[in-house]
């Protein structure tokens, strides 16, 4: 390939709308361009990396006996009826009728799809386990779509489906999937993710795990223990909190706290740690609008994602109207007009003497005793946030650190949730009807390349490893006007050609500004260079993207040279997976 | 891989729905599973297929200078809103809208996404001529998808867009394509796909190619000249009809013709030939529903897609309605009502002497002389459906047969179409501004897996070309209970991995019928039979799925020979190309 025919267009200007490096460098160097909000199309060089990067994912899937199928993006509303979520599912899943009619919706996952293809194909024990995996194109309406190919509307995805007759086989399969993934993101570059406890979220199931690229742009946080290197997403981080009882148990009063709202101001006003006192956060469901009021210790935040999947509801930031009976800046947890769910943060057991809203118009409580003066039935419930120099929940060491990453793939037990509500069975050794267990696993090919992108590259453009680079050796004719270099450049293209090493060539009459910059835009990780100077010497000059070496060999040996030092970085990255 | 654990059903039935045999082989070997109309699933054995489909498309695009990107699925409307297709397609093109309310569409074709890509790009004529295409899930919403995968909803799609700066590059671009598209087809197993010139419908532009699988089955027309072999579909076929003029032009005059309606009862009472008389066929405009009348010989049908591109407009066949002061039964091209469109077809030209309606109840005319007695300034159209025993527009011979074919593929000359309405210009070597000519390149890829399936089966299954099959070899341990079968073909079948050869084993302890029957479905085309029989003369048989031979080798060669095989398959699938 010559550059000079490359189609996109590369820039010298970092593009100001771009908020982290690989969105700016995919904009600049000529991989993608916006279509629509979170919708983009991908030039060459990209379309290269990613169809680097799901071969190397198809080659690990099949490796653990996947079977490759192909889903329907645009599927029928009514197999997202049988699983339940066409109604529990907000906007990110886009509806649509068809000329006649018909409910349809954009996949942006394929459990109920998975459920229906092997449906009646696995009616018998015999059958077990399998598992299916396509890679295909999905759409998700996400309401902010973010950082280009991090966080868009349409991507490509493997998802993957495996069926299981018991959950031992499950566990069994769902450690074979973990090892693939390393296998995966050891292979395209970045054997750094690490993979995390997390929330199962809308997928339902329990055991679930992400993969974490640590970034500091990343969009996820995630709670390590320094101590024991536990690590979880925060959704799945229990957030234990030990409350020092105090000695003597104060009488619950009403105190008048004029034009008092914010738990800062009630602290102040009282002279009261914030730890001491009792703070309301007031949500709504999304079904019906009804009030959802959490109470936690003043110094913890809610973690929405627990809270949704304790109340098993969406719900979103309440809007107090005057007719709720609620009071803003005085409400707590006695008292509370009928029809409100009220959820109390396990930050406040064994917590006493805190201040709290009295529900009453400038009044504050102070003596508020939970375990004294709530129902004896209260329940406590894990819905806040895990801090920096939280308590770890394995080691129990005050050692957890909150990091930043971006989730690049994700792996689910999801157990009978589809299966069952779908009605699929199979007939087991004893001639019964049992419902199968499902897991699923799921990789964005793109938001993966932008990933390496994000943690490999420098301040010039991206350094894509050799397995999933777009060409793997960049060549630069300079001063291409100079017949002799001309004829030495070209002669070592067909050469590679030849060898069958993919060669990005640069033959155009540049300054060595322009080639260079261009070249570290596309970020091929070899480049050779044929210049007057080298020729003297009757030698090319090969060099590493990341600067890690550079060599000169002659003239008549740099094609095979070349090859060379392409296996040796090509196994580098198997390596890297074993 | 295991047949054994092959997921997918095979049926021993063929499914009563199936009205072709490509379809009925797909469900009944467990390639496809229905999703919803027009919408499938693929397994496994599909999905393989197709896969090396696309891998020959996409050698063939790079091999002339293609490079591959990747467009949205998703769409906004705005794009299609730019060149005009947003209100000019009907509802074929699915149009919904995202949670913002902003309108998308699902992509069914991507010249406006293709141009979008491009526009800043290619700003100078340097950059000219190029080729981009993608492989990717398309939409269309059908009226009446049919006949499995030969007309679905969703489907993947090559499509590829040339960009030139002149009429003469186009040319010779197609010029290649098209030569690349006859290597795609003979690649895949169907060398006997023929060129037809065709209609470039919705697509714009001129000059356009179909390439036809000729199959009874197909739902495409197409005219075919026994004398010289021109071709084309019957949209793009010029209906030439030479009228011999009578002697003495008759006066035209009012006859009544009582409880007279259709053209052959008109016939049957004037005791004339029906090509002496004039129809007329009735529609209305989609857009507005005015009335859009046809006059033609008594014999000649409309062809409606001419008629579309003649009107520049979407027809449906009329109703009249009583105020529309039109008389059913009795309408002829003089005295119409004002305010319809009268459209002459070419088959009235030099016609004399004709019967046709009187636009006035029970009343037909004779002596309609169509040069004489219509306004001077008459245009005829040509809107009538070439027949069978026709002339042939390149020879002139009467020799023009119909056949009828599966459309594999397209390949259209756009013009500035879509680079004018989209504002897309360069500036050329005089420092002009100019618009870019398309050209534009189409491959269904399930469609051309069913259409090879189509052509290649027989009353078992199908019977795959090497270059495109699920697997190589189908390997069948037959009384696998036997230990020195179960150690030969556990063996041979480890040999065939080794070598690299793509092997389902069949090692099920299951009769000869089932085993054969399921060979049969999967249709893979060499086969290798490991049994007790053939072990007593330490040999392995090996057979075409043809049926073309069969032969016994030594156990100790089989894997070797196997790959011969193979090999020299492939190598034939590949000099059918040359």
């Amino acid at each position: 390939m010559k550059l000079e025919k490359l189609v996109g267009e590369r820039f010298k200007e970092r593009p100001s709308e771009c908020q982290i490096e690989s969105h700016a460098i995919m904009v600049k160097g000529g991989y993608i361009k916006y279509v629509a909000n979170g919708i983009y199309s991908s030039y060459m060089p990209l379309k290269r990396i990613t169809r680097k990067i799901e071969q190397i994912i198809r080659e690990e899937m099949d490796r653990i006996d996947g079977q490759e199928v192909q889903f329907p993006v645009c599927m029928p509303a009514s197999l997202w009826e049988e699983s339940g979520r066409y109604e529990s599912i907000g906007n990110e899943l886009l509806r649509f009728t068809d000329r006649t009619g018909t409910k349809m919706v954009l996949g942006m996952t394929h459990e109920e799809a998975a459920v229906q293809l092997v449906k009646e194909y696995a009616n018998t024990y015999a059958r077990y386990p399998f598992m299916i995996y396509q890679i295909q194109t999905k759409f998700r309406d996400e309401a902010r779509p973010r950082a280009g190919l991090i966080r868009v509307r349409e991507f490509t995805m493997k998802d993957a489906y495996s069926f299981h007759t018991s959950q031992e086989d499950l566990e069994e399969y769902y450690e074979r999937c973990h090892k693939a993934y390393e296998r995966i993101f050891a292979r395209a570059g970045i054997p750094e993710a690490v993979s995390v406890k997390s929330d199962s979220g809308m997928m339902g199931g329990s055991v679930s795990h992400e993969f974490m690229l640590l970034t500091p742009v990343g969009e996820d946080s995630i709670a390590i223990c320094r101590e024991c290197g536990f690590s979880a997403n925060m959704e799945a981080a229990d957030n234990i909190i030990e409350n020092g009882a105090d000695a003597a148990l104060e009488e619950l009063k009403e105190v008048y706290t004029p034009d008092i709202h914010t738990i800062e101001e009630v602290c102040d006003f009282l002279k009261m740690d914030v730890k001491k006192s009792c703070k309301a956060v007031v949500y709504q469901k999304n079904a019906d609008d009804s009030y959802v009021i959490v109470f936690l210790r003043g110094d913890i935040e809610v973690n929405e994602a627990k809270l949704r999947n304790y109340l098993k509801a969406e719900v979103h930031p309440g809007v107090i109207t005057e007719d709720s009976g609620i009071n803003p800046g005085y409400i707590g947890p006695l008292g509370l007009p009928d029809g409100i769910t009220v959820v109390i943060d396990s930050s406040l057991k064994g917590a006493t003497n805190l201040s709290c809203g009295a529900n009453k118009e400038e009044y504050h409580c102070t003596g508020f005793n939970p375990e004294r003066d709530l129902p004896e039935n209260t329940e406590y419930v894990d819905v806040g946030k895990i801090l920096e120099g939280g308590i770890c929940p394995v080691c129990g060491k005050p050692s957890v650190g909150i990091s930043r990453g971006i989730e690049v793939g994700n792996i689910f037990q999801l157990g009978t949730k589809y299966t069952k509500s779908m009605g699929m069975t199979y007939t087991d050794k004893n001639g019964e009807q049992q419902t199968p267990i499902m897991g699923c696993y799921g990789i964005g090919v793109g938001r993966l390349a932008a990933s390496v992108c994000e943690v490999h590259h420098d301040d010039y453009g991206p350094i894509w490893p050799m397995s999933i680079a777009p060409w793997q050796i960049h060549l630069c004719g300079m001063r291409i006007d100079n017949p002799e270099v001309r004829a030495a450049a070209d002669k070592l293209y067909e050469e590679l050609l030849d060898k069958g090493v993919e060669v990005i060539y640069d033959d155009r009459d540049v300054s060595a500004g322009v080639m260079f910059s261009d070249a570290d835009l596309l970020g091929v990780p070899l480049r050779a260079i044929v210049s007057p100077r080298n020729l003297k010497e009757d030698s090319v000059e090969i060099s590493a993207r990341d600067k890690s070496f550079s060599e000169k060999v002659k003239l008549s040996e740099a094609a095979g040279r070349i090859k060379e030092l392409v296996e040796k970085e090509l196994s580098a990255c198997e390596a890297a997976a074993d």
